[in-house]
């Protein structure tokens, strides 16, 4: 390659690379709101035995994820963990989900998806306890 | 440029744009488990009204991120949500940390910054909850 051919080479690449970088850290930036606001709900059971009524819960949390104000979603289970007398492992089914604010979990309260799953999952449910806590 | 040199160009270009994928890509892998064990633990605190006292608890779930099993941590303080019958807002200083497994929760538990926060902060807190959720 001739020095000029080099040069050239080099800013080429450079820009190419940029580019790449550049597409790769919007997901980042965007996906990590390092102080969400993050909404937590545990569900104890009618039936807490019943793994069928627990698996089905756990696909009426999933059917949540289409809500556009969510940042991030998990549902989960009790965990294998050491049950000490400070961990409340006595729930079926918990949902967390990050937002950016408090207008955010509003806009989600009353969104048609959410109204959706109360209808069809309600039923399965005999406690709900919410904690909303924000990053500081 | 030569047609070979244009040919030798893209692929020396292509070899570092993919070196440069593959550094940013990552963090993203190892930071985003997709299905973490949220530790969630709800501290009341003996004066709560007392934001000196608040602030002093925030400042010690802070000194915890120095655990190595700990992917991702949050302290809150209750959130400016609309307070609902199922929404238990009495509480006044929250951690939430991302675990890989039960294992790293394990080791989170007996870690020697984790007892010096037991140590120093303690005396602050009249009572505890602890949630272990597995994502599923």
């Amino acid at each position: 390659m001739s020095k000029s051919n080099r040069r050239k080479f080099l800013g080429t690449a450079a820009a190419l690379c940029a580019g790449a970088a550049t597409a790769s850290a919007r997901p980042l930036a965007t996906a990590d709101n390092p102080k969400p606001l993050i909404h937590h709900v545990f569900f104890w059971l009618k039936n807490p035995g019943s793994k069928q009524d627990r698996d089905k819960l756990i696909e009426g949390v999933k059917t949540l994820k289409g809500i556009e104000t969510i940042r991030k979603i998990y549902a989960g289970t009790v965990a294998d963990t050491e049950k000490r007398d400070v961990v409340d492992a006595s729930w079926d089914v918990s949902e967390m989900i990050f937002f950016d604010d408090p207008k955010g979990q509003a806009i989600y309260q009353t969104h048609p998806i959410h109204l959706e799953f109360v209808k069809n999952y309600s039923h399965l449910w005999a406690k709900v306890v919410v904690y909303d806590a924000m990053t500081v």
